[in-house]
């Protein structure tokens, strides 16, 4: 999550976590990073690296060379979705171009040779969408990206060949998962063409709840009308959550106190505990803030903790890297401090 | 548990929860309950009756016809294990003598005429006995009981015939049971020809890691022999729960406090608690503060809650008989309020 996800809530935001606009980008007459040579590479990192300059005329931008940034650093950038799982790996001619407040990056020789992503809090695509396209019309201004005029902007891997976006929202689900409805909703979703993601992107599992919605084909239809698409599914699931929680609130809700207040329990004491199951508890906390059975918990605390206990950022917390089981200590203990402040 | 149970701890009050003699003694020339009618019965009632006054003598004594104590009152002289679950049912001509402190309890035509129940604290064998002793001396010098000279006290059920005596020790048991011992353990003490029952005695299920160990056949041996026996045997279990409590603290210290915090977390937020994951996390609790990893919990208040706890205890506490749900709900309360005064 970008710094402002943690900080503010934006439109929706109990139950939309934030938005995202991704558009994949390529510059003329060079091949696509899987098959560049490496003079190629360095020639679209020397591209990037002035480009991060003449961004800064829209925002303070830094530019990375992920070789140089450490492992460490490198899996926080993804835990903050800011890079990919696979941009942490591969290091070599790898860059990443940063916005000050990380509301836009750009990695840099991921599957193409620029992927601009804008993250924003709430549910907020006309407002992501149309900082991602002054980001792309300055980048534009200074290059020649590879297009082609029937069927638009050329990419690595086909699906995104076109308009080379892909919108997503994170949304929170606990009260439709807790009420079984969860997978009927996800498989409506998936009928309207748009694809449904764990916390991580692609292949990645689900955590607390949380899921990624996005627009599956970026080929045929305008930016506008995919995301006008993707934006009116997305409120109809975020009107199935909130039906699930006056569901939970009206005709469960001592059995939700009770699982909530079990979860607020085992956070508040707990030893030993996973990244998994600490987002899965935090995750019903969450909710049950949300549904005003807990008041005296900071909502903020909350949000931030979610991001805060995942493994990297917890060993930078500890300035050092730790096997597995250290960390689901230090979780324990960090989740607890931060809990009985 | 008699009221001292809560009270006070005894020796090995940390594992060995309690002490119980029970003398089964029957009138000469009276049928057995289950054969009597009832006009016999009745006469059984009246001397004990008048058995109860001259009991004065030793403590302060109440005669209770239980037709008149209702079912409530009953299931909670069941829940302190002052009558047996059978004792609550039937009720026609059925009786208790009770002695103020509740150390001393006697079932009038239960299986038996008289079952003169002696509870105490901690391991107090030798004292329960002599106590038991007294007691039958006393009721002795003022009725015939049913004698052989050759096989001693007769009984309705045979395997009671001879001292009519059962020792029982009540255990908690949750390292034996954490680290997958009790099974070898207790049936080993099978094998010392001694009977492992739950907590409310025969066919009962455990509750909270506690179990009573008691001897099986009461022909062949003097009771001091039986005791020595039993005693021996628990002392043997003790010191293996002891091994086990050493174990967790030396080799398992993070992973125990881990489960313990847990039980504790539960315990402090749970809004819908059954009686029996109540009894297993407070023993959890329990082990904890015996292992010094909880050290601001009162001991007593948390031996306390395991009784409070049931159900016939919370209804009075309520003062009305309520659905299996309510004191769910209820009992979630009523722990809550009491770990976080």
């Amino acid at each position: 999550m970008s710094k402002s996800w943690t900080k503010k809530d934006g439109p929706q935001g109990d139950i939309c976590l934030g938005t995202r606009i991704r558009l994949a980008r390529n510059l003329e007459k060079t091949p696509f990073p899987a098959t560049a040579n490496r003079d190629q590479a360095r020639q679209v990192m020397h591209t990037a690296k002035k480009l991060a300059e003449s961004l800064n005329q829209l925002a303070s931008f830094r530019f990375y060379e992920l070789a140089e940034v450490d492992q460490l650093e490198r899996q926080i950038l993804m835990e903050k979705h800011l890079i990919s799982p696979e941009h942490t790996k591969k290091t070599s001619s790898k860059g990443l171009i940063l916005s000050e407040n990380e509301d836009i990056s750009i990695m840099v020789n991921e599957e193409d040779h620029f992927r601009i992503q804008v993250l924003l809090p709430g549910l907020q695509l006309k407002e992501a969408w149309e900082l991602a396209d002054r980001v792309d019309d300055l980048i534009e201004a200074n290059v020649d990206y590879a297009f082609d005029p029937e069927i638009g902007y050329l990419t690595a891997c086909p699906t995104n060949v076109g308009t080379g976006m892909r919108g997503s929202l994170m949304l929170h689900l606990p009260a439709l998962a807790r009420i079984k409805q969860l997978g009927n909703v996800l498989k409506s979703v998936s009928q309207f063409g748009l694809a449904v993601r764990g916390l991580y992107g692609e292949g990645s599992e689900s955590y607390g709840s949380i899921y990624q919605i996005s627009n599956q084909v970026s080929l045929g239809h305008s930016e506008s009308e995919m995301l006008e698409h993707l934006g009116r599914v997305t409120k109809q699931v975020i009107a199935s959550e909130r039906q699930a929680r006056e569901y939970l609130q009206e005709h469960n809700r001592t059995e939700s106190e009770d699982q909530i207040y079990r979860a607020y329990g085992l956070l508040s004491q707990a030893r030993i505990i996973s990244t998994q199951e600490a987002m899965d508890l935090l995750s019903t906390v969450l909710l049950g803030i949300d549904l005003g059975m807990i008041q005296d918990l900071d909502r903020g605390l909350v949000k931030k903790l979610m991001v805060e206990i995942r493994s990297a950022h917890l060993q930078k917390m500890m300035g050092q890297s730790l096997p597995a089981q250290e960390r689901d200590r230090l979780r324990g203990s960090m989740i607890r401090d931060r809990l009985n402040r």
